[in-house]
Formats: structure tokens, sequence, C-alpha cells
């Protein structure tokens, strides 16, 4: 992946720098990989780019393969992962290359009032919009009924922002280094409430990318990883149909899935990377996955637990929250944060003996959820 | 599918009008189709709405259930619909819901102006769009080529629209049910040198969808079609990049894979289905894919050789031309005319006597092409 931030290149070159180091860390070119499954949310409005597949795969050698550009908002490229994945093992492709990127920052051209109404199109165009509906406040009703529920403090949140913001201080490509404490978290401006500044991800511009092998060519690869699991279920929209907006039934189904996939059970999981474009879709995350139980995730977040030094480190990497959210980037940036760590290779934020991760990414109002499970190769 | 041409419904309604036709067709309902694999192209930038897959998963039964969006510019739906065959094909599933849906009339609440600029987006944003080009001038450049070339005139350009306005006016389905001439089509204002008015499609709104099962449950339904092979090939953008600009590539590359697969030769094509976005575009697919020698799409247009009494009937439906175009579902719709075709259920546009036909969707700067190959089941 490249560093998450602000970058000034075209998408396709951005793509490109995930790529090449994709391609070299699994020591093949284009002419090896047969096709792309590529993600990019929101280069239509950011950037009157459409039909990006035929060119980032010009830029990267790849013109004259089969190409295809999924869109799922934040599960861009999660889902782009599970057509791959699904692919391979059912024997369609034996290389393939996986792969999103997204440019979100006034480097588009549109400032963040802008790119705050791009972003409000994932969600629902007849009911939500119109009401003045953007994803702080989409989340934040999600919460506001988590702490009606469970009674899941404000603190908790900042809790949750402490502990990424200090995970991200430790990954070099993390768009922000910078740590934060529960003090300062409590004292920012206000978003959406219960939201304040510190409890949302930025906007950011990047890219990451995966080569996927199927199983019998893994092992004449260097250090290949096994993905055990990959689940993808929808849930309805808008908000106002769902049942439980706090449940993020979605996120439940795709871990079922994932997990019987794998044949494990959430307590086998050593470590996690979810979807926390806001503090409060981390502690929602931590307990649809069964990592902590229902009620839980804010107790959790707060007493350390969730911590790189807990029982169950959630977002070693900074998570979106400080690692940096380029929505169709971020699905793939999970599985190569999964894959480096499960190797020993995440550097300063490694982890100790991990062997199998959970990724969690999310698209709208928890409308669309991939759950993927990566495990060391026995 | 639905009708093509103005609708001033959601687009999840629209796409549901289609489907429900679909699932009635199939005698199925959402409990026994196991996924979606959806398309629209434009809708963020016409209508500030992404992630539109699980909003139409819900409003037609399907929410839980895996659905992926893909946008590939005009072959959206049909790339959809080769990842539906594949993943069906290989197991994954057995029983699949593909289609798409597109709104780009002024019901969007987009002008003319402001739809070219957002088709535009499919072109290249470094070199192309900075020009000015628009998808007019993109064409009208792959056909000054063939004019060179070949000595395609702008008359035989007309007789590609005479024929083809000619079939829509027998299709109640197609945006334009009015006939024109030689004369009238060499008589419009010009849109981009060699095309005037009537060599250009609409933009229309509208909606496609098909039901893909395993060929060991196809017996089970009610006059099953055999897909025989689908090709999908991407090609180098933007145009200056390309060695031939008139040759499309990647219509050849995509034709030669599905032709393949369904193990015949273009010589057993009975009719076919191409993406005629402009008269010079049907003229280059028609040589592409095989149906006539390179250099002899235009005059196999003149000398009605490609009309629906001819030796290879080329766009019985009327094709984007007078059909009409709502890019995401503009794949699936020819898909849908294969079907109703070989059944012999095509009504007023039925042709005489055809067992096996083609169908050409194009995205971008000719960036990608899906072709697919559809047959009567023996």
């Amino acid at each position: 992946m490249t560093s998450f931030g602000v970058h000034d290149t075209p998408m396709q070159e951005l793509f490109g720098e995930a790529v090449f180091a994709a391609f070299d860390d699994a020591d093949v070119g284009p002419d090896e990989v047969e096709a792309l499954y590529f993600g990019n949310a929101m280069g239509g409005q950011a950037e009157n780019t459409t039909h990006l597949g035929p060119q980032v795969a010009t830029h990267i050698g790849m013109a004259g393969k089969p190409v295809q550009r999924f869109e799922d908002a934040c599960a861009t490229s999660a889902n782009a992962f599970k057509n791959a994945v699904q692919a391979v093992e059912a024997g369609i492709h034996d290389v393939v290359l996986v792969g999103g990127v997204e440019r979100c920052t006034p480097e588009t051209g549109k400032d963040t009032d802008e790119m705050t109404r791009i972003f409000a199109s994932a969600s629902n165009r007849q009911y939500e919009q119109p009401t003045g509906l953007t994803f702080p406040g989409v989340f934040a009703l999600l919460t506001k009924r988590h702490m009606h529920e469970y009674g899941t403090t404000e603190e908790q949140l900042a809790h949750v922002a402490v502990k990424n913001h200090g995970h991200g201080a430790l990954n070099p490509k993390a768009h922000f280094g910078k740590e934060t404490t529960v003090e300062e978290a409590l004292d920012g401006p206000v978003v959406a409430d219960p939201f304040r500044l510190m409890d949302c991800c930025p906007f950011s511009d990047g890219a990451s990318a995966v080569v996927v092998v199927s199983d019998d060519l893994a092992d004449s690869f260097d250090d290949p990883v096994d993905v055990s699991g990959v689940g993808h279920a929808t849930d309805v929209v808008p908000l106002a149909d769902k049942e439980q907006v706090h449940v993020t039934q979605s996120a439940r189904d795709a871990s079922a899935e994932a997990y019987g996939q794998a044949d494990i059970t959430a307590e086998e999981i050593d470590f996690a990377e979810v979807h926390d474009c806001f503090t409060g879709a981390e502690i929602l995350a931590s307990e649809a996955l069964g990592l902590v139980e229902d009620g839980q995730g804010g107790v959790a977040a707060a007493e350390g637990r969730t911590r790189r030094d807990g029982d169950i480190p959630i977002n070693a990497s900074g998570g979106l929250k400080a690692k940096g959210h380029p929505i169709g980037a971020t699905g793939t940036a999970q599985i190569v944060e999964l894959t480096e760590q499960v190797r020993g290779e995440a550097g300063d934020h490694q982890l100790d003996g991990v062997e199998r991760g959970v990724a969690h990414n999310l698209g709208g109002d928890a409308g669309t959820t991939v759950v993927s499970v990566l495990e060391a190769r026995p």
C-alpha cells in the first residue's frame, strides 16, 4: 500500500505505486497476472473519472486483461477482494490482482464540504439525503442507539480515538502520526452528536493492492498467507427500515459466513482490523464480529482490551481513524495489514505472536459488509 | 427490461420493474436467488447516488444477499453478466440475478450539457478531457480513421441510422419509434464530424435484468437459453496510445474468447446486437466481430446485409441508436434481446429462424469490451 494522506498524483499513478509494491512482494509481473479486480468509489464525482479500470490497467502493463471495477461505498475493495478470492478458489483464475485507489482530499479539486456531499451519495437518496444526513450523522444515529441500549459513554468513544491515534503513531504509512488524549478528544468541537472531531476519520488519498493466488500455487511464492474465509452480506437501507440500527446485521451475517468457512469461532481470532470510520463504528463492529460481548464494546475500549497490548487488539494499524480512509483503498489495505501482521513484517506496529486476523470493511449505512479471515499458512 | 426512454421513477423502482419481469419469466422469487450482480455507471454523478446495490436489493426483497455493483462505463452490465456467468459456471452460485439501471435524461436533474460532461468522465482524465473531447468526438476519431483506411462514407453511416430506426420502429420498448431516411440523416446538424444528429444514440432512462442459472438446473426452468461463451478484454487508454484506433482490439480479443468458448466461428452466428452508440461504432463492431470482412462494414450496411432481412441482421432491436442507451442497463438489455430472439418471443421485431446470437457491449474509448454468445439449448 501507499502511504495514506495527501497525494498530488493522478489515480492511476497512485494505484501503480501500490501495485508495483505488490508485484515486487509476490515476485510477479503483469504478464503473470490474469485479471484485475479493481475498486474505486467516488472518482466519478470527485474527479470526473469513471471507467478507471482500463486506465489503471494501461498504467500497470495489464491492458488487454479482464478488469472489473467494483463500487460498494466504503466496502469497495473488500468486495473486489471477495470476488477475486471466489474466482481463484473456483478455478476461474490462478493469479489475480486486487486493489483500490481513492483521492478524497482537496487535491481532487473538491473541498471538504463538497466531498462530504459526495460521500453522502452512499446514503439513501429519497429518504436520507433530503434531510441533510451525511455520514457523521448516520453513524451518530447508530452510536446514539448503542448508548441508549447499553449506557456507552462519550468517554468510551474517546478511548477508541486515543487507542487508534496511538497505534497510528507507530505506523509510518498512517495519515496521522500524532497521539491524542481522552481530554483532548472530549474537548473537541461537536461534528454530529455524540461525535466530536477526534471521533471522525479523515478524508485521505491512497491506494492498496494484493496478489491472490490459488492454493495449488501458493507454496511457490515466498511467505504466502492463507485466506481462510470471506463473508459478504448486505442489509436493508434506508436506516429507518432496519430493526435495530446498532446491531449492524450485515456484519453479523458476513462474519458468521467467514468464520464458518474458516471453521473457527471468534475466540480463535488473534487481532482485528475493523471499519472505524467513527469511533462508535469500531465499538459496534467489535460486538458484531463477536470479539467482545454485545454491549461491551465501549467498556472493552476503555479497559484497554482492544489496545495493541490488550487481549484482542483492534486496529493496530491505526485504523481508518488514524491510518486514514481513502475509500476505495481501505478494504484491500486491511488485507495488506493482516498479511504483514501474520508474516511478522509490520515493523514498529507489529503485534506479538499473531497468527490469525479478521478484517471488517463496511459500506454506506452498514448496507454492505465484507469480513475476511487471514491466517498463517500451516 | 423496461421500456427505454424517459422515466420519472427513482432508480431502485425502475430497476425493480425489470427485475420483477425477470422473476416472473423465470418463475423465481428473491428467496431463490443467491446473489445480485448489479450495474450502474453514472448514478453518483447524475443523481448523487452510489452504493446503489443494497438499495435496489432492499427494493426487490434481496437485502441480506451478496450484491456487487459493477461500473465499466457503457459495458457496465455486460461485465456484471460476465462475472455472474463465470460464478455460476464455476459452481459459486446456482441462481443469480444480473441487471443494470441508469437514468440519463433531464429527469435526473441534469441537462444534456451536464450529462455530456458526465459521460466524458469515462474518457481519459489527463490527456483527453482537457482537450474538450466528449464521446461523439471519441467515436468520430475512430470512424474518421476507418473512412481514411477504407473509404467508408457518410452515406454508409446514414444507412446504419436508417436501418436501426427502422428496426426500432418495430420494438415497442424502443426510445425512438420513428423511422428516418438517408436524406434526413445526411441533412442533420453536425455533432462531431463525420457524425450528424442521426448518427448518435440518445440519452435514455431504463433498466434490464436476467436470471442466470447453472447448467444442471436449467432444464427445470421454462425455455432456458444457453450462454455458450462470454469474452472480456480491455485495451489501452488514452486513444493516442492505441496502435490503430479503428481496429477496436478489445472487441477482437473478446469475440475470439467468446467464440472459442462456444466452439464456433463468426460465420455460424445468425444475428447480432452490437454497441452502436454511434453509427460508426456499429461498422467497426461488425468487422471486429468477424460478421463482415474488415473494411466492409459500411458497404454491408449500405447493401442492406445487416438489415433484419439481410444475411447477418444487426441490431434488430433498434440498437442503442433507436432502442436507446441507458448506460448501465444496455449490456443486460442486449442479453434480454438475444434471449427473446432465440426463443422466438421478440414480437413484431422477431427475426426468422435465428438460433444463435452475439452481443457486443463496449465501454469508454473501446477500453472494455464484453462479447457474449447465446444460443438455443439443444
